[in-house]
């Protein structure tokens, strides 16, 4: 285990909140903590090199060299040309500004039918569905027992009016990977745009948008290390595309308007840099794996859990339980106050009463969806950590059941 | 003078460039730099405090609250009620925001007309303009000498179809104020909505848009030493609008989806709440005036240089000259090499060979547009730094000239 868990003891202060209280944070793929080395990154970018990138003045142009740099190391993580990349505020906005930045585009050229998968983050299902009110329509694409997308099924769904198909490549609550290369295989020479959602596969699996194929997708800072409140939408060279965010027009090649952020781009740079794709992503899955067979050392714990969507087994953060006859919510707040963060779906979503919409999706009832929740780790937990969040989940569901 | 100019004497650090230039900054109306308190509020969110504001945990719960308390120091710097109040990346989201959010709602009513004033931001201008391929019309009101709006022009201006207009509060490369409260005397009881772009307005100036009377604004934390990245659009409670970026449902009020820039936030509340607007405003005011009158101590500056657009006389940090003979690029670029960083126009039309549209629309011919350049002040220019920036303007003119 030590070899493939971080034996790095974090210090004190990485893990008490303001408040004071030490918590094992087990929820990464709502967001993550900055690594230190991107935060040494941005340092000078809030201090002192605090000038406009587009300014002629030196200070103007050390943060424009600063922002030329991200773009090499966000292109060079996801293997495409730097010309291709767009900063933008995070992965909502990215996700936004394929489906606004091809409105006009698609009802010109006849084509206002949209695919999207049936467990698009609510960022790409809310923007598509805001395209019916201008006379588009929107198919959903089904998705199996472990949430994979139904190629198949494409093929049917696939008019002659499609003009868009949406599709993540890792899904933010089961973690289950889709085949974005037999989708691109099956649209061949059709003239329908493919847009990828990679806001929860760049940094924890490898990732080549060269190899992918596809003409638009998304990734954002926050998922990876890197700050809030920036991310990167990929625009295939020569794809069609009107700004979200109209500006200055020598900003981002005249594509998204506004003064960048500079700390933050560089902060995403950084965390591009530093992702080393390779370790991060076996260690995370084995993080997973050693906290799952901890968990299940403990009898009520083992007799009780049932892994949703073969989330054990899928390659990287995410690990997804239904834990029969426990209120996933109830769930959330009892760990919360023993220490440990975990969440009953996407954040975006924590509050909304109704069933997660993926997990029915994947053909659980509603009082199931109810009862599953979402670990997720990453390569800042350690050992120590995920030994003792075992021992409290299993506490936990103890306590709640009664037994 | 010691009392009107900060005599805080700057450490070496504050402007000091990687490079190790030392720079005075006179680049204000451009971006600011983080105010010292700002970068010590939002540590914590950068460090440890890296919940989700989404996540039901202590750690996203402790992102929430610091969301609700920065939404409060800002609705109290513009006198307005926090649930007014939208956070964004900036003030280009913002401003796109208003025209891409009030698309159909405009279009469904048939006032598919709009009025914008003739010197309005980039980001105004092309989101309106973008507006006409789905069969709007945009017409400009034209502005004085100084770059006011012409207000009893708009009486004409406005027609039946007229839904919304949009007025910026202060000018970026003048510095006028614009009368907006005699605009919603005009607009009166039509139907018809009002934007005030703030972003140069916010923190330099009071401004209450209880008193305006407004339906949207729009303001940038970066202007006004906070952070890039991060701005809020104000909606008039019950104004029309629909999201440009959809994402969680409970977002932002459902009015702006994505995982918010919780640091940026906060940021941007501190920076709000340490405006201090009565002190700042009237020294940066005094801090222009002291850099004029130095300047004018030399006789070739004297004999070569008139204010624009009565830039001296207004309240705030811009400063616009017009240097009889002298190309504005290659002064800028000659005060950049002796360590002071102005501009020849706004930052996001820096590079653009045409003169800016808003010194022709006060009259300027192009040449004399060409040989205009901004100065902006902020809280931190020493009276050290103003007398030095004002020898090396002095000298550059000179050399410039060969005289």
């Amino acid at each position: 285990m030590r070899d493939c868990i971080s034996s790095k003891t974090r210090t004190e202060k990485q893990y008490t909140t303001i408040e004071g209280e030490k918590m094992i944070y087990l929820d990464n793929a709502a967001t993550t903590q900055i690594a230190p080395e991107v935060l040494d990154a941005m340092r000078p970018y809030l201090e002192e090199e605090y000038g406009n990138p587009g300014s002629l003045h030196p200070m103007g142009q050390t943060a424009a060299r600063a922002i030329i740099h991200a773009r090499q190391q966000v292109a060079e993580l996801l293997d495409c040309d730097p010309h291709e990349i767009v900063f933008t505020s995070g992965g909502a906005e990215g996700n936004n500004s394929v489906f606004a930045g091809l409105r006009r585009h698609l009802f010109d050229e006849g084509r206002t039918h949209i695919i999207i998968s049936a467990v698009e983050h609510d960022s790409v299902r809310r923007a598509a569905k805001a395209l019916e009110k201008d006379g588009f329509t929107v198919s959903e694409l089904g998705v199996d027992c472990n949430g994979r997308v139904l190629v198949d099924d494409l093929k049917q769904l696939i008019t002659d009016e499609t003009g868009l198909i949406s599709v993540m490549l890792v899904n933010n609550e089961l973690g289950t990977t889709n085949p974005i290369k037999e989708i691109v295989k099956i649209i061949d020479d059709a003239p329908v745009l493919l847009h990828v959602d990679c806001v929860q596969a760049a940094g924890c699996a490898p990732l080549s948008l060269r190899d992918i194929g596809c003409d638009y997708a998304t990734v954002s800072s926050h998922k990876m290390h890197g700050p809030k409140g920036v991310g990167a939408l990929y625009i295939k060279k020569n794809a069609p595309f009107e700004p979200l965010i109209y500006g200055g027009a020598e900003q981002e090649y005249g594509l998204r308007g506004g003064t960048p952020n500079v700390a933050g781009i560089v902060g995403f740079g950084k965390a591009c840099e530093v992702a080393d794709i390779g370790r991060d992503w076996l260690s995370v899955s084995n993080v997973k794996r050693y906290f799952y067979n901890k968990l299940m050392e403990d009898r009520a714990a083992a007799e009780n859990i049932t892994v949703n969507a073969d989330s054990l087994n899928h390659v990287g953060k995410v690990l997804n339980l239904k834990v029969n006859g426990v209120d996933a919510q109830s769930l959330v707040l009892y760990l919360a106050s023993l220490g440990v963060c975990i969440s009953a779906g996407s954040a975006c979503r924590s509050h909304e009463l109704e069933p997660s919409r993926t997990l029915t999706a994947i053909g659980l009832t509603p009082d199931e969806a109810r009862s599953s929740v979402r670990f997720s780790f990453s390569k800042y937990n350690t050992q120590e950590e995920i030994v003792e969040a075992a021992k409290l989940v299993a506490t936990a569901i103890k306590d709640l059941k009664g037994v």
